[in-house]
């Protein structure tokens, strides 16, 4: 189903045109108008779906194989040296179009794309609440 | 297969201790010893692949369903309030472990992970060469 208040899914389903770099019957990547990178790209379902829960199963397991499919070509196509794919969920975590999509990030040596952490510790206690939701 | 010298081979085949979240015939889901935030998982194919490139087809199409599965389980658990995944390939990207891995951080308000760039501009020249990669 196409939500007609979505701007991904009229550029998904090619009534708004955008850079394609790869088109199938499901999905369609974009190169992004606000690049991290030279070659950043977006995954985007023609279906619409809000966020990676709202994906279909049999989407998701296609969304990956793409990923890797062309995001290889970009790789070797602009001869990178290193490769990110970010896929954010809500608001805090940085999602800005709730529809969901997948970043291709080609990264560069001593670019500034930003996509780390400092690390923190995994306390006992954290860890007894996170297995008890998975009943372990 | 498993590479003998890869610590994610051994962890995710249950020879090295790890708290264990999920796991099945081809995936084991950890907690990170050094977490983003409250919650971050780590999903680990038990053949070794040293990054997406390099991850069969079959194995790729089941990552991003476990990933929902066991997102959605964190999610919800946690009453989180957003949700990145994140996957590094090459040392430019962040990769410290050369074991195919995908980072599961769920996200809280005014929590301090750092996932975001800071957007560039799609020029002309970017992107002709780009499309030109794609054959288009």
């Amino acid at each position: 189903m196409k939500d007609p208040n979505c701007i991904f899914c009229k550029i998904a389903n090619g009534e708004i045109p955008a850079a394609t770099v790869y088109e199938d019957d499901d999905f369609r990547v974009i190169l992004d108008l606000g690049p991290a990178s030279k070659g950043h790209a977006l995954i985007l379902p023609k279906e619409h779906a809000a966020n990676l829960f709202e994906l279909p199963d049999e989407i998701a397991a296609k969304a990956l194989v793409v990923a890797k499919k062309v995001g290889k070509q970009l790789f070797d196509g602009l001869g990178c040296d290193g490769f990110n794919l970010v896929q954010n969920n809500g608001e805090a975590a940085g999602q800005t179009v709730f529809h969901f999509h997948m970043h291709l990030i080609p990264r560069y040596k001593g670019d500034t794309v930003n996509v780390g952490w400092k690390p923190g510790e995994l306390t006992e206690e954290t860890k007894a609440q996170v297995l008890g939701i998975f009943g372990k």
